[in-house]
């Protein structure tokens, strides 16, 4: 590593907050939902559209070099001169996606402390070793389009383009079709270039690190997912006339679904999670006794064996509620990931730069799926969280104060030139 | 009573089957649900409009003088030359709107078997000693907009037309505007004409007579109605990092309602019936904890007191799951009735005159809320039902043999005559 021109330390190297804050706030506009902070810019909308114009327009202002791939994945590289351009580059880098009602952090201050990153090292006449390249993946929520972590799963060849493209939205919308439409189907191949190391940025979405006090969350993996929609045929009929014993009610059914989910949960205890997000009745009237229902159920635990359980316990009480109400219960998986352990070398090395800083740390997993443990699949991986207020996510009144994301840009940065050493 | 021309004993009159089921026939056209003989006209839209414009001009054709009053009722009355046209008429009638993804029978055979009796003892030269009417009363469904039976409601004087005409509906047109949209807000007054008597034919939209071989149903009375909607506010938050414990989610708590009104109704036993029928949450996405769930809770009793105490146990849930949950939760009244007892020699008549028809009869209260209960409260009222197969109401499903049709329209005739008398 060297720094010709300026002389400078490169571990004394440290972000422009301002800088990372002004980018955050003008990101935040695009999609912005009035009388708040938070933002609504689902995947391959023209929201999503107008936030990757903004995010590829800084940075080619950077001089990287940008390439879109086929499912609208962007990557911004940096190959400083006199280093070779055939070097896997050290990666960083999230998504700028968000919920239907989300905050402004989730996603974007991975992408955009990458960028202050390499803004920062080319500052100050740093060269590293290897290039640099910070990253946004396409459609990470998967709201609209499932499953989620798309744009990184294809990135490293875990699903193929093709089939990602064909992918039916919730609102009837295709992705391929999206894409065109917003112009982000690149050419760029997929999979694409398999990176020397990747670690990502996010904020937690949790309560975990404002309750012990910790600045800097050092995560070492992340928890399997596992999504199900449940179709339940029932059948449709007078709500007064219909004695209760007659009954084949979709929309009890899914309630008892709901119920059952959190029992689960409870049940198998932390760190089990259970939610059932999402429920459809039709005709969805007061005096109709629901013919049909559609839910999800998001199951996620660190533990394989006990997600599997999880699942099992799931069937089990569709299947009893199936017989005991009369109706046809249908499940699809919508998305199955299993927990993800990142590369303990990495997660070291984020763990001793955030200490070398003098930053309070604390080894957790992570709740939330992430564009990282697709990384993890083809190279050494890990992630790094700042503190969410009230662990509030996906949500307009998500909040990180400015110091830690600060803090939290600055372990990136040096924990991106410690790999670029590698 | 005379037959002037033709010397026909009046009791020996017989609708005409075939006409009857034309109209039924071309009244289910309009707004017909592809692939089922089902209907969906929901109140005030342009399919209503066609199904009135139908049924207008039918009351027309027959010479009827049509009035249409603020609240869209239409009433079409039939004075016979040489009778008193200030005696109060004989009423039949019901409602042609129907639910989202409805049957043609319910309220349509009512209202068209009314005008076939009408013809049929027109076309005999028979001369009822006092003026008939049929009606058909607006949004008795209440599918779109709160309360059901709005119109006869209106008619009878207990509700406004003011209030009525400002309900917004669920997809948040307004009833005065709709009602001006279709060209329905007439001039006659509300409240309107008060009947000498009412008798209201319906299908039974229940598997009581089907299950007991009873060809007529003698309707006693209507079960008590209680509408309500809850609205409960919780957190949004994401579904993967925020512990079971730390939720505050709309979308379980909507859940646990649905399956405690289900528990109430086991418990209280029959004739309670309960429903959850509608169930929305917000943002209603699989992997966000829902910040925000509206749902309706129906409830009906034939006695009062006990309805009261299904009325007070939702109340004490909903507390209770408020306090457990850590949520909001808000109610409204959407539609409360008290059961009503139709006059008893009305009902008596009913009978009567079936089993002199050689019909098989049976006694029962209606599940379902008709227009004859709001008649009920100006004017001695009862019902007649028809059986419906399999008991399936409020879908396209929904059959009554013609047979059945024929003769319960048969019943109505003579009680009509009979109650013109008095």
């Amino acid at each position: 590593m060297t720094a010709a021109e300026t002389g400078l330390d490169p571990s004394r190297l440290r972000i422009d907050p301002r800088r990372l804050l002004a980018r955050l706030d003008l990101l935040a506009e695009i999609g912005a939902i009035e009388g708040t902070t938070g933002c609504s810019r689902l995947a391959f909308t023209d929201a999503d559209r107008q936030g990757r114009d903004l995010v590829v327009t800084w940075m080619r202002d950077l001089g990287l070099d940008v390439t879109i791939d086929g499912i609208g994945n962007g990557v911004g590289r940096w190959v400083p001169d006199g280093v070779d351009p055939a070097l896997a580059p050290v990666m960083t880098g999230s998504h700028i996606d968000t919920v239907a009602t989300g905050g402004r952090y989730d996603g974007n201050l991975g992408v955009l402390a990458g960028l202050e990153v390499i803004e920062t090292v080319m500052g100050a006449g740093v060269v590293p070793p290897r290039p640099l390249a910070v990253a946004f993946f396409a459609n990470e929520e998967g709201s609209r389009f499932a499953p989620d972590m798309m744009g990184s799963l294809v990135y490293v060849g875990g699903m193929a383009l093709e089939e990602a493209l064909a992918v039916e939205g919730a609102d009837g919308a295709v992705v391929g079709a999206e894409l065109d439409r917003i112009g982000y189907r690149g050419s760029a191949p997929c999979p694409g270039l398999t990176p020397h190391a990747f670690v990502e940025l996010h904020i937690e979405q949790g309560p975990v690190l404002e309750r012990e006090g910790a600045r800097i969350g050092v995560v070492e993996g992340v928890q399997g997912i596992s999504w199900t929609e449940v179709t339940i045929e029932g059948q449709s009929n007078h709500a007064g006339t219909t004695p209760m014993a007659m009954r084949h009610d979709a929309g009890f059914a899914a309630a008892r679904i709901a119920t059952a989910v959190r029992d689960l949960a409870t049940e198998l205890g932390p760190p089990q999670v259970a939610t059932v997000g999402a429920i459809d009745l039709h005709p969805n009237l007061v005096n109709v006794v629901a013919a049909r229902a559609v839910l999800t159920v998001d199951l996620r635990n660190t533990d394989d064996e006990v997600l599997a359980r999880a699942e099992k316990r799931l069937t089990a009480e569709l299947d009893a509620l199936a017989d005991a109400e009369g109706v046809a219960i249908s499940t699809r998986s919508l998305a199955r990931f299993e927990p993800v352990h990142f590369d303990p070398a990495v997660v070291d090395l984020v763990e001793s730069t955030a200490a070398g800083l003098g930053l309070s740390t604390r080894r957790l997993p992570s709740g939330a799926g992430h564009d990282a443990q697709m990384l993890a699949r083809v190279c050494p991986t890990a992630m790094i969280f700042t503190p969410s207020r009230d662990g509030i996510s996906h949500n307009p009144d998500e909040h990180t104060d400015p110091e830690d994301l600060a803090a939290g840009a600055d372990v990136l940065l040096q924990v991106i030139l410690r790999l670029a050493e590698g």
